[in-house]
This record gives C-alpha cells, sequence and structure tokens, in this order.
C-alpha cells in the first residue's frame, strides 16, 4: 500500500507529491490527461497509478467545482483509508461530499494557502508549502484516524496545520486573501488609468516601497482569480462593499476639502479621513506579520553599507556570530552609487546586542534609540 | 560662510543635517524651539545658527503650510545663496513663493520621499535619505545656480534627485502614495469590521504574504496623513474616487454572483472581475519594484534552509563568492519547526549561475526552470 494517491497533477497536487516523495514516502500519481502525469513523474512527484492499488491517503487536487464529485467516485472504488482535497473555498466543496458521500467519516478538506503565478506540474516545487498555513476543516462526521492521517500529511510536506471549520475558512481567506487581491487590482488598474493622462510616467521615478507592495498582488493571474473570487462571492461580496464604501467616503471627503465647502464641512471631511486612518490602524495591529507575531514583536536595525557582493553575507556571519537570528532582511540600493542600506528585522529584545555587536566591528549603524520600535513608513 | 542653513529641526531638517555633517559640510541649525535645536544639535545635525551668520543654501523644513511664509522671510534677510523647502506637496508652495518672494530665481523646491513613524529630531537619522528619490520642483524662474546647489545637496545627502515639475510632481504623488495610504487603511479598516463579526480571529493563522504587504501602510500616523491628504485634496479625490467606483463595482458582480442571478448577469458580473484583474496587472507592471527596474528584470531563487543563526549569512557568502548580487532577500519561517524558506532576489540573468553554485554547495535550491520569472504570489 502507497502512502499518498495524488488525483490531479497541476501545481497543487505535482507538488504535494515531490514534497512527499522528498520526505521518504510512496506516492502514486493520477491525471486526466496522461501527458500531465507523465511531467509530474518526471519532476518527482511520485509514481503512475494503476487504478487499483491502495493508498493510505487521497488528496484530490482538482479544480474546486469539480472536487466533491471526484473525491465521491474515488471512495466509490475504495482505493484509500482518508480522502483530502485543497479546494481554495470549504463550505461549499464540503456540503456537496456530505450530501453525496456513504462515508463522510473518512473524508477531511484542506486548503493550503500557498501557490506561484504559474500553474501546472513544470511550476511545481517540493518547497511550495514549507512555512505556509494548510487549513484543515473537519466536517461533523469527519473521524479520528482521518484527522490524523491529514495532520501527517500536513506536516510531512513542511506545512503549518491550522484547524478551522469550512466556514471559517471561507470568512478567513475572503478577508486575508479575496480582498487584498481585489484592493490591490482596484489601486493598480487606477495607476493605469492616471497614466492615460500622462501624470504617472514622468514621476513613475518617485515610487517607493509603499505603492510597490500595496500592488504586489495585482500581478496574479486574471483567470484563476476570477474562480477564486467567484466560488467565494458570498463571502466576499458584503466585505468589498464596505471597502469600496470606505474609499468612496474618503473621496468624497477630499472633494469637500478640495473645493469651497464650508468650515462645518470641512471639519466633518476631516474627521472622516481621521476616522478611516484611525481604523486602519485598528486592522492593521490585528494582522500577524511574523511568525504569527504581531509587528510590535519585533525592530529593525538600519545599516548602510557598499553596495557590492558580499557585504549582506559580512553583515550576517557578524549578526549570526552575536547570536541573533535575523527575521528578515530587506535592501535599499543607491542608484548609481556605491552604497545601500540594509535593514534586518530582529525580535524586539534583540535589539540593543546586534546594534552593540554590529557598532564594534565598524559597520555604519542607525542608533538604535532612533529606529526601536519602528517600522520604516518611507513612501 | 556655512554650507547649509536649516530652518525647522524635526525629522526631515535634523536627517539633512546629520547626513550633510556626515559628508563633511558645515551645517547652521535653527528652531522655533531652542530644545528641538539643541536636541538635534546633541544628535550631530549641525551647529546653532546666530541668525546672521550665511550659507550657500538655505533648507526650509517646516510644516508645508508654512513654508512659503518662512522661506520669504528668510530671504529678505538674504543669508543664502540658494533656497529650497521639503513640502510634500509642491504646487501650492510654489504659487505661493511666485506671488510673495522678490527673487524667486534663487528658490527651488523639494521633496524626500522618506520619513518614519514617529517625528522630531530624536527619530532623525543620517541615512533616511540613502537610496530615495529626491524630488526636485523648479519654478518658471528658477536660476541655474538654485539648481546645481539644490542637485548638490540631495546627492550629498545619498538620494536620487528626480525633476519634475510641482504640478507632475503632485499628480505623482497622489497615485503613487496618497492612494495607496488610503486604500491600504480602507483595507485594514475592513480586518476590524470583520473582526467583530467574530470571523477572523480563528483564521488569521491563514495571513499570508499578501495581506501583510497590502496592509503595511495602514499602520501610518493618522495625524500626519490627514495632513497630507488635505493638502494634495484636488489631485488625490478624483484618483480615490475611481478606486472606491471600481471596488464597488467589482464588489456588486460578487453580489450577482452569490445571488440567484439571470445567466446573462452572471457572465456579465464574472466579465467585471476578469476586466479589473485585467487592468490591475497592466497597472503593476508600470510600477518600478527595484533600482527603477519592472519585476520582470529579477527572479527569485528559493533555498530551504535550517532555521538557526548563520544559515542566512553563511547562503550570502556563497552566492557572493558565486560573483551573484543579491537584491533583495525575504525570509520564510516554519512555525514550530527547525527549517525555513530564503527567497534570494537578483538579476535575471544571475539566475543560472546562481543556482548551479548553490547547489555544487550542498544548499537545497528549489531548479530555476520552475522559479525563473516567477513573483511567488502565495497568501
Amino acid at each position: 500500500m502507497a502512502d499518498l494517491l495524488v488525483i490531479g497533477c497541476g501545481l497543487i497536487g505535482a507538488s504535494v507529491g515531490m514534497a512527499m516523495r522528498q520526505a521518504g514516502r510512496d506516492v502514486l500519481l493520477a491525471d486526466e490527461l496522461p501527458s500531465t502525469t507523465g511531467t509530474a513523474v518526471r519532476r518527482g512527484a511520485g509514481r503512475p497509478w494503476d487504478g487499483s492499488e491502495e493508498a493510505t491517503v487521497a488528496l484530490i487536487a482538482v479544480p474546486p467545482r469539480r472536487t466533491a464529485s471526484v473525491l465521491v467516485e474515488l471512495q466509490s472504488l475504495d482505493v484509500a483509508r482518508t480522502y483530502t482535497h485543497v479546494a481554495s473555498v470549504q463550505s461549499q466543496v464540503q456540503r456537496e461530499i456530505e450530501a453525496l458521500s456513504q462515508t463522510p467519516s473518512v473524508v477531511l478538506g484542506g486548503h493550503p494557502l500557498a501557490g506561484r503565478e504559474r500553474s501546472g506540474p513544470l511550476a511545481a516545487a517540493a518547497d511550495l508549502f514549507v512555512g505556509r498555513p494548510w487549513a484543515i476543516c473537519a466536517g461533523k462526521d469527519t473521524g479520528a484516524t482521518a484527522h490524523a492521517d491529514v495532520r501527517a500529511l500536513v506536516l510531512d510536506v513542511g506545512a503549518d496545520p491550522v484547524e478551522l471549520t469550512a466556514e471559517a475558512h471561507d470568512a478567513a481567506v475572503a478577508v486575508l486573501s479575496h480582498l487584498p487581491q481585489l484592493v490591490s487590482s482596484a489601486l493598480a488598474a487606477t495607476l493605469v488609468t492616471d497614466g492615460s493622462r500622462g501624470a504617472v510616467e514622468p514621476g513613475l521615478r518617485l515610487a517607493g516601497p509603499g505603492v510597490v507592495d500595496t500592488t504586489r498582488l495585482a500581478a496574479s493571474d486574471p483567470e484563476l482569480w476570477v474562480q477564486i473570487l467567484e466560488l467565494n462571492a458570498h463571502e466576499l461580496a458584503p466585505i468589498a462593499k464596505a471597502a469600496g464604501t470606505r474609499l468612496t467616503a474618503a473621496a468624497e471627503a477630499l472633494e469637500a476639502l478640495a473645493g469651497p465647502a464650508a468650515p462645518r464641512a470641512q471639519a466633518q471631511a476631516t474627521a472622516t479621513l481621521r476616522d478611516l486612518l484611525r481604523l486602519g490602524n485598528a486592522g492593521r495591529a490585528l494582522v500577524p506579520v511574523k511568525r504569527g507575531a504581531r509587528e510590535d514583536a519585533f525592530a529593525l536595525v538600519r545599516v548602510t553599507v557598499s553596495d557590492e557582493p558580499g557585504r549582506l553575507a559580512a553583515l550576517l556571519t557578524d549578526a549570526g556570530a552575536a547570536g541573533v537570528n535575523v527575521e528578515d532582511v530587506h535592501v535599499e540600493h543607491v542608484p548609481g552609487r556605491p552604497t545601500g542600506v540594509i535593514e534586518l528585522l530582529v525580535g524586539r529584545p534583540d535589539v540593543g546586542r546586534l546594534y552593540s555587536a554590529l557598532d564594534a566591528r565598524g559597520w555604519l549603524v542607525m542608533e538604535p534609540d532612533a529606529t526601536d520600535g519602528q517600522r520604516d513608513l518611507s513612501r
């Protein structure tokens, strides 16, 4: 008996296969297109399934609209002890499975929060899930064995299992993934409109980290995202409307401030903007930025360096020698000049020690009393 | 004669002083509060101005609403050859100066695109402007000497001079800085609303880089940003309205898809979402992400490592030994496990060489044919 049977050898299915192979597991692969199965086999994701060999877990990695029917059809063949899937929206698939399946106790839905721009087995990677959350959504009938089997799979591929209901999952991804996508697209789309007025192009050199970070998601594949947004339309519609209403209210406040409004209307407009910015502060404070911790658990140490190969490595060697684990790094180059700034994100308790160690070794470090607790919000 | 006279010793004024001192220049400092001048002097930003000593350049770093009057008053004392300022919105200040000044030929507006959450001279840093754009907005009367003086100042503090008209500046920062701020705040504010429904908190562990990056600006200081948004209300209002309208249209399309709409209405709703996502692609493609270059100039190389001090340094040492300059680094930890993934951003031509070098030294590198050209858009 194999450890895993993967049905659907696209990006996710093939990546799970590769990760499980790397963990030493025996993996069977199947896809409706034999050429796709062949590519996944050549990428090292497993061996072809003969249609009857059994596995401990069957993982269905086909498009969400087909997930339930493929899973239930596979169950009728009785080829696995546990059945799971990777649908990016969970509630609807769970309802379909509960309606169709004879043995829902061996089914447990899952959703790896990982992906990339390209799809298909050629884009697959054994490390795709490393460090990423993998939602596990038990149904009302799910049994303990199915639970343990899927948890083990998630840990084997290096992901972080997060258990919650299908409804909580769909609500969470609506606000944490689908709304950021919509908002990023709406923002980036506005750059194009403004470009047609000729105003942006000469000023593009003024672009800073703010616009770079807020428009990153706008590069996503439209065809894939239309499907995802549609599947979660029920959860996403009201929060997208709320965000749109907030932005429109801010725009109207700005119109009042730009025009010859009465002092009372101007004061009200200012209050509208201030309230939005304050509520934004409160929302941002909820977001876990690193290792599940909030922003204020970390601090930045800034170092000015010469912009040449090896300097970043030397800096991190010295940080490591001080026993400080660097959580993240940001490099800022100086266009046309031989210097740059490196920002090291470290746990707050390590700031003083890192500063002293780097300063002692001759690095040009910004004094920590001026950076402690400050996230650089430069534009 | 000193090199620079700084009027206003807040974050920007004191940082310019510190950067110029580090470049070996003689700097005079003044602030309406003597205690602020004293703090800036102690931070190494320069020496106190006696009210009469002359300087090559006078830099006015006071709030934008007071910039023109302070600058023109200073001109009447004839203490400098060239006068500049750092107002974050340029057109209005330029009009005021042109109306009030006897000698507008020696005036040239500027705006360093740099800042941080905290204000005041204690937050100042000599490296604040390193690698950042510094807009230079000549008026119709600005002469060559003023131009050369301000350009030299900008280069001395390590910034990247970007010359454009005051109107182009204000239009550019509206779309590249002020609109991203508003959109980020509106998005983060929606997390709070949803939190009150109890839906977000259990799912917060599903938060990925997407929501972290898109809500970063939402942590900005509301009082500071109300002022900035108000000053550029004229430019910002129409594009904020356009972004709000796009988001609302997407929300209405989602409502149609969530409800029992006719097939024709559903098809139209899908088209609305697809058009927004495609326009977002086009907008994102305009944004310079690194050294002024677009996203497709770079590629990511992903390496799985043990999560301990020194591994990042060792990896970058090996990358440096291969002669590859790493443009940026992203570290992804695995919660509760001793491994992580490091993403190295490098120029596209370096990808193959870096992969071979790291692979030869035993690093667990993802094959470049699977990453080449792919920006990881995992949520």
